[in-house]
């Protein structure tokens, strides 16, 4: 196996990373994989309750694939243990436990999605219910043994729940350990994660150690921020853009972001060249219309290509640019049964208080759909073939509707 | 099955407990067992890295025998599985890890020396690794999210602990939940320990709860002091009366206790009738060496019969009140291979600085045994034969040795 030089590989891996514990660790082990050909195995923990994959999911990706590029093996590993327990206190309902069927259904969706940014061929694929099904409570004691109750009250969600007095399920502390446990089973060279994972990444060091393995190096990426710009991308915070929207609504989206956000989407979730980004940043700050637009498009053309990357910029200068309809437009995607009524429509998407409003509405001429004006308060729509769209009401309220 | 009318029982087992938690609770549990016939079923764990029995066990042991006699059932059961992990942490080598063959054996050295209290064709002894052994982690987390953090660090030694600064393994927090799990398989009515164990008891109350069982009743009893009359009696601070040993021993060592423990001997450790108790405080506080005497006896006849306890009284009679030896003699068990050299003896008992200083000392004529003064310094003594005997050194250094 042929690797870059280990200085051009360093130089790469760096970028937008947030930590790389220890960096000389790094450097030594792709090293010897240099010297040995043998790839490194790079180690990406999945949760399978959530496999709608965004932006935010794809910092993460986009460096692992700098990995693969590189030559080295990544192993994907599905959460599926955990997520078949779900909430193991019995107080909440946020967790349902899932199937074997579910969590592999989600493993599969996660990896298609996944592909779009992985060389899909070099990918490994692995379930920690496979072992960790299989420890018993001996094993578990012993792993439990591993580490002290101070050091988990040390990570972050730990420290403040327990200040502030709100219950931490002893079975909570387990979790962290069976990470752990997954990057000995692999033999992990490396793990990745967000900033929210460095303890958990850390663990798994900890314990490859105290079995006697050489412990991996833990590189940590920023979190991004959604559409809001205040919190982190999420799907339950509806802030997001999945990777495998339309390319009119990804566009749209990113159309929509604050402006303090553009350059750091650029840094993190576009695939402009390392030696390209003080030029953008500099656009970022004078221009922002402009290098919105680029961004939009650049982010765009990474998921669908740059044909459809360029039909949705055409989109948006037809509907937005040209009618002098406002950039941020919040988008909306209604979870209903197509086909949809129009008043309906109105008021789940907040833009009537109510379906009789929203019948006056129609009916006086105030509501048009892409610039069409609509006077039929029967109307239904199919949301999943002709979204996005644009719903006027009155002169300053527009949603999109997504799908 | 007859059971002794409610208000008896509950009298009886009211005596010298600490707490019932909650007291209602054995009542109606009392009740319901009159009613149906069907016995109660009382569980005491035991630790098998130890199964040299004391008096300090034996408080509980004889709340036990009370249950027996009602007619419940005793159920002790033997904690190999968490004996057979030893120190998960692997920090310490105070706790290595028994074989199942070990644990087997302390059960049965356990069985055997409670069976001098217990009625022993009515104890069933089980071996939680049975059912812990066959727990998946998938079960251990399930477990654990049955309690909390916070819950887990009121329980005194883990508070005083943290506090510290003092690690606590994770696994530790693991215990107490299998211990719970324990009243869960043998569904325990009652279980009884020392205060030391109230948090354990409780978890144990709590954990059956959540699985919809009806809760146990925690009875806790004191904690004995052992001979020093400061620390709890434990073999490891060797401040202990073995329920084993022999009745000189036995006899002597109850003579060393200090006065203040008479009392509490009589009412924790004798078979003192509860309407003798009054008589027996008065006594040991106005003639607190007659008090001590028939403490002596009043035990030593509770584990080796009348006969023998009256020929032990007769040997301290002989050996210390006739000869004005001091009553508050230090015994000394040698951890040596017999024969044992006596000059070897001297100094591992504390009674001369080196053997060189020994044999200066018997050569003089100053050492005497049993009153019979030794000049020979080749003299060997075979210990498990001979002991009891009184070592002397000069006019006032005596050392009691035992076997």
């Amino acid at each position: 196996m042929y690797f870059p030089p280990v200085e051009e590989q360093i130089l790469h891996l760096k970028s937008g990373v947030q930590e790389i514990i220890p960096e000389e660790e790094l450097r030594a082990k792709l090293e010897q994989a240099v010297k040995t050909g043998k790839p490194l195995t790079v180690k990406l923990g999945c949760d399978p309750s959530r496999p709608d994959l965004h932006l935010g999911h794809a910092v993460v990706l986009r460096k692992l694939r700098q990995f693969q590029d590189f030559g080295h093996e990544i192993v994907l590993i599905v959460g599926d243990f955990t997520g078949m327990i779900g909430d193991a206190s019995g107080r909440s309902k946020m967790r349902p436990a899932l199937s074997l069927e579910e969590t592999r259904r989600n493993g599969e969706t996660y990896f298609q999605q996944a592909s779009k940014i992985l060389l899909p061929e070099r990918i490994k694929i692995v379930y920690n219910s496979q072992w960790l099904g299989k420890l018993s409570f001996e094993d578990v004691v012993r792993l439990a043994g591993k580490t002290t109750v101070a050091r988990m009250l040390e990570r972050d969600d730990f420290a403040g729940r327990y200040a502030r007095g709100d219950a931490i399920g002893i079975h909570e502390f387990l979790y962290p350990l069976a990470q752990a446990q997954d990057s000995v089973e692999i033999k992990a060279d490396i793990e990745l994660g967000g900033t929210d994972q460095k303890f958990n990444l850390l663990m798994g060091r900890s314990v490859q150690k105290s079995v006697g393995q050489v412990p991996q190096v833990c590189i940590t990426l920023p979190i991004l921020e959604g559409l809001d710009g205040a919190e982190k991308m999420s799907k339950s915070l509806d802030n997001y853009i999945g990777i495998t929207e339309s390319s009119e609504t990804m566009y749209g989206k990113i159309l929509s972001i604050p402006d303090t956000l553009i350059y750091r989407y650029f840094e993190l979730a576009s695939d402009e060249m390392v030696n390209e980004l003080p030029a953008l940043k500099k656009l970022s700050s004078e221009a922002p219309r402009d290098a919105k637009h680029r961004l939009a498009f650049s982010i765009t053309r990474l998921y669908h290509g740059a044909k459809q990357a360029r039909e949705a910029s055409e989109y948006f200068e037809r509907t937005v640019i040209r009618k002098e309809i406002p950039e941020n437009i919040p988008s909306f995607r209604p979870e209903l049964e197509d086909p949809v009524g129009l008043l309906n429509l109105l008021t789940v998407s907040g833009l009537t208080p109510s379906n009789g409003a929203a019948r006056r509405l129609v009916e006086q001429g105030a509501v048009s759909i892409d610039g069409q004006k609509v006077t039929d308060s029967r109307l239904t729509l199919d949301i999943s073939a002709s979204a996005p769209f644009l719903i006027k009401v009155g002169k300053r309220r527009f949603v999109r509707i997504v799908r």
